[in-house]
């Protein structure tokens, strides 16, 4: 399927957090920067999510903000 | 001022398309990758985003999904 | 790919509207429901849709809110 | 109150796990679909959300993301 | 209707600026503070939004941030 | 930095009520108004946020939403 989100990195899940109704994943998508999501853990559960394995991190481009240095 | 927001990645403007009330920002943040900001056309003005011009993507966590392959 | 996304219906591309940087989907879900999109218009394009083209609606769950008649 | 949020499905509360701060409410739009709605604990108090009872799903339409088979 | 959404502030709108897709809407909710509201063009006219007229600004509460001086 | 978010509201820590990875954030504007914001536990941390703190309330205004009596 190919999605209207226009922001996906390929990457390595790092860590898994989880809580009762969330969970926080860490993704590295490079070195030496790291992608916080946090999902269901429902959605952990089905995707099978575990340390180490290839995911894509994906974003809707108006969730995506721009900051400036002054 | 420091951010609730886990994701913060330092990137190039590399194109700016402006809409009436919206502007679509795409930002290399490292080669071959680009994110894509829609933000208000407002912003764009009051932050003056120009080609080229270092800046930081910001993205709060719970708008972040995972995909897998299967 | 499987996606961290809770929420997926199928549905059939109604009408597409353009601006100059979004624009708005309607995809009709189950008679007489129809839900509407916000996108680039740049996915518009990558994705190819078209009126009447079987479409995939995906919301993540913490975008969803609850209503309750008083 | 009439909502600028474009999406407004009715259906019944199917399910609802609470966790300390959030909670995951499963609502039965229409057989087969069920929508995830993750909500603060404290809302589902508030509208004193219980399993069975008829709700509005609300999602705000630069929420909705499309995706299509290639 | 009582919203799952935490946040909603009464105020007027001051000024709608409309795109082909989107509106930009400024709300006065208490002097000094103007909020903006991106929504769609299609919901200023299905609200029949002018300025000047009393309206609630909503917010999940998924979608705020918090930032701190250092 | 500068932000491209339209909504920043200073306000003060009123209550923070912890989850294992979400964190309900009250912040009080000006009153009577509160703000709910949910974030995760890892940023109540990472900005060592506490009760009666002068924090900055930020809203992308894609995220904002319009309600209107009829």
């Amino acid at each position: 399927m190919k999605m209207s989100a226009r922001n996906m990195l390929k990457g390595t899940v790092e860590n898994i957090e989880e809580g009762a109704v969330m969970a926080n994943v860490k993704v590295k998508i490079e070195a030496p920067d790291i992608i916080t999501a946090v999902i269901t853990k429902e959605a952990v559960k089905d995707l099978n999510l575990e340390k180490d394995e290839k995911v894509t991190v994906i974003v809707k481009s108006t969730e995506v903000m721009v900051g400036k240095e002054e």
